[in-house]
């Protein structure tokens, strides 16, 4: 039986970075899996089931929130997201290192759903830098992106909550404090079994 | 202020490599110190006081003991042997990672002496090649290097109340290994205030 894989939840406040720094991290690490979430929303054109989101009927989510079988969801527009206990599970029975790239309040619902989890903050540079990458999305107007940026540095308070800190001022280095973060966690004792020699 | 250092306590058995693994380690990292021991045995030639050791009498020694001035301590030979904490902390906050190379004992009483100490336990790859490596020490009586053996043997069971295991079957791996948990220890919320921004 392969090492039994841990649950890495990488979250930070919108336009952290969290994306860019996981983009890197996956190409300098092998056996990561990036959990799948699932939704009650309608699948888009060219969406797979299972690989996209895992996509549900209203009734079937909410079984599965009863039946615990959700480490953590949220309501967003009249529909749900989440992420199914089951297939993180499966994945690092198999020994791989999941991944769930996720907001800072699913973040603390895992804390809660999932002992053994792995909480990895994300955090920006600077307030200036938080809202140069929030305004550079798109086109929103400036009441939005400030609501926006209120709500990001309300969230970096919550870092302390969490196992490490990871600033990303520079990518690369950001995404190899992670793959440093991955190696000692997988030296503690509980999860290195195989280690002891006889 | 410089952010305030780690203590690294790097143990193991005997024949587990804990030196050579440290000494690949002083290659790859900045920003390390080795402690320095005190002892009441008298200095040899061309030994000096606070670079080979801190030499101490025995009524000095054991005051510092009675102020609770030691990390650690151990009597061998009709002498004492410790680390003294003044030293170690006053590195710690000009900033540098202390590391401190002790038998699994001595390891034990840093655990109770130093709340935030983190404990590395240095594994020998199999008891073939500690026994190998505890002969090869020289020229002992077979009884003795046996005697090591049961002793080695039995310590591998103190690994799992350290904070990591790492395996030395290639030094290089182990030496990255630990400065990588180096890293980790360092991007913990309670040691990384400065990571905030404001």
């Amino acid at each position: 039986m392969p090492e039994r894989g841990l649950l890495l939840v990488v979250s930070g406040p919108s336009g952290a970075g969290k994306g860019t720094v996981l983009k890197s991290l996956f190409t300098k690490r092998e056996g990561l899996f990036s959990s799948v979430s699932a939704t009650t929303r309608l699948p888009r054109p060219g969406e797979v089931h299972g690989e996209s989101y895992y996509f549900l009927s209203k009734d079937l989510f909410r079984q599965e929130i009863k039946d615990g079988n959700m480490l953590e969801y949220a309501g967003y527009c009249d529909n749900y997201y989440g992420t199914p206990r089951g297939p993180v599970e499966e994945k690092r029975n198999q020994g791989y290192d999941v991944v769930l790239e996720i907001e800072v309040q699913g973040a603390m619902k895992v804390r809660h759903s999932c002992e053994d989890a792995t909480l990895i903050f994300i955090m920006p540079p600077s307030v200036a830098e938080l809202e140069k990458r929030l305004r550079k999305r798109g086109t929103e107007k400036e009441e939005v992106v400030q609501r926006r940026l209120e709500t990001s540095k309300a969230e970096v308070h919550t870092a302390s909550a969490y196992d490490y800190i990871v600033l990303n001022d520079e990518v690369n280095r950001a995404a190899h404090d992670i793959d440093c973060i991955i190696t000692a966690e997988k030296l503690k004792p509980g999860n290195c079994p195989k280690i002891f020699i006889e």
